[in-house]
């Protein structure tokens, strides 16, 4: 894969140039997305997948002369490729940059938490999960292929996912080994009992339970707010970043995470409410945890200003004690997510 | 953790005072069992899952106030700590004991191969792919748990094992980070397009169609033969064995896991001849990819006796070459392996 060399500068430049309150997501990240969209490209095609068989089990034969495998790839470039804002990836690409780090250094481990967040939403679509028939307007993928296939091309995206951070990072010397091998510990954990996984498990064992603002805080703590952390996380630790920085935009990421969950559930009443003329969304028809079904709609917007306040202030606290840190990109990307709800 | 640190000469001089043909698998690795099973019941523990919380997202609140989660750990226990022969890791471990490596260096990369061995398990029993009610006699995790818990414990698990290699590994100089990360990039494969998710593929789609010898020695070659081959040669790599000596035990454990598979479904003809009184097992009445089904019993033994003839030759040649590679015990691993059948 060839990436421009003068990515970071050109980036600034398209933002420096331009009002940044002004820039939409998709005007600011164009590059971005583009970039990411292209190394998930590589990442899913046959020549990749050919690449990965380390150990030569099959002594040079084609693969292709067994039929089953090209079906299992399709469904793993299906539920991968297929659109979306890649949300996360941008926000760990544009962390690194904004400390100074290099494109290369992190897209590997951007792609990686795009995988395992395309994993994600295939399980918990499954029929025993979640039972959901589409996603973003397409068939899932479940629907699409067979849920043995759903089960299997999620297992996939998972340990494809750390193969991508171990294999594909420059070892250049740029980024250490050791920083590498934390990344992934940390990947690790956010992608199983510290985050994704707990957090699928717990929403789903309080469904028509009665529960507390603990149970709604641990939620959307671990099921969407662990790696929007870890991918501000990762993108500060790959850029060499100083311990001091990696926490505080460990806690950027963290307040991201809860202010994209919170909208993204007023976002879902708001358009329920609009198709079905009345102000019920389908999360609070089946009694789902949620910040607007628990605290009501006012209080919700309220908190996700709070969180944009605090966001806002991390990021200034962090740019004065680190004056290299360029924060601007970062700004946009909380303004783009905290004010979708239009 | 606290490994005794004269595991290897103990184990050594157990084999020393034995006639190894003598030995059976449990009295010849009995202690490396119970070193995986005490370690497995470490990671596995609550204690180790609050330990892996290393972004701190709740700030020192004690999780286990929101009641959902030791559900979860539960099932993680379940169906990983409750029996098994961990012949994976005891390859894994045998290996780099026989290479002269550590024991504490291979123990996390050998449990993990464990945790993902139990995610396969786990999957593939579900419903909609063998549908299988149980397993080792006790309800299998999706029976005795619910099926979402089933597709959630089985990622968990998978995602856990990269970090039990990243986190766990000894970090002292004896093992290098960049060998740490080329077994994770191969572990990934491994367990994903190149081995576990492929070959389970491939079985199920073959199904009900017609296939010829390439099929099925493509499912054998990932399903199961894949990580056999991963142990053996993460094992060398773990105790820095040189590029030849990795190549030749990667080919041993290659063959071994041939050799298993094909054990395992002549065991399987065996039982239910004796269960149903005909000589009609389940994977044959299901048309299942197997040796015996393909080729007929007599000739699947043959290639037993074969593939153990190779493997003995490849000892001999690779002691020859490294006159310190201690290979008897990887020679009682394989006696056990192949002739389990009577």
């Amino acid at each position: 894969m060839n990436l421009p060399t003068n990515y970071n500068e050109k980036t600034m430049r398209t933002v420096k140039s331009t009002d940044p309150s002004a820039l939409s997501y998709e005007e600011a990240f164009a590059t971005t997305v583009r970039q990411v969209n292209e190394a998930l490209e590589h990442y899913l095609s046959s020549d990749y997948f050919a690449e990965l068989n380390g150990f030569g089990l099959f002594h040079g034969r084609d693969h292709r002369t067994v039929e089953g495998p090209t079906r299992l790839w399709e469904s793993l470039r299906y539920s991968t490729l297929g659109g979306g804002k890649r949300i996360r990836p941008v926000l760990a690409i544009q962390v690194c940059l904004a400390c100074g780090g290099r494109l290369e250094d992190v897209l590997p481990t951007a792609c990686a938490i795009e995988l395992v967040h395309a994993q994600s939403l295939i399980h918990d679509d499954l029929p025993c999960m979640d039972d959901d028939d589409l996603r973003r307007g397409q068939p899932t993928l479940h629907k699409a292929f067979e849920e043995s296939t759903a089960v299997l091309a999620g297992d996939a995206l998972l340990a494809l996912a750390f193969g991508l951070v171990a294999r594909e990072t420059p070892q250049d010397g740029k980024v250490s080994a050791q920083a590498l091998l934390q990344v992934i510990a940390e990947f690790s954990s956010v992608s199983s009992v510290q985050g994704l996984v707990n957090g699928q498990f717990v929403d789903i064992y309080y469904e028509g339970r009665s529960f507390g603002p603990d149970v709604l805080e641990y939620i959307h703590t671990y099921k969407t707010g662990a790696l929007f952390t870890f991918s501000a996380t990762a993108g500060a630790r790959l850029a060499g970043a100083p311990t001091p920085l990696i926490e505080g935009l460990c806690a950027f990421g963290q307040k991201l995470g809860l202010a994209f969950q919170i909208v993204d559930d007023l976002l879902d009443i708001q358009s329920a409410s609009e198709a079905m003329g009345k102000t019920v969304g389908k999360d609070l028809v089946q009694q789902k945890a949620t910040y607007p079904a628990h605290f009501g709609v006012e209080a919700s917007r309220s908190k996700v200003k709070e969180l944009v306040e605090e966001s806002e202030a991390l990021l200034n606290r962090m740019q004065a004690l680190y004056g290299q840190l360029d924060v601007r990109s970062l700004r946009i990307l909380t303004d783009f997510i905290c004010h979708r709800m239009h």
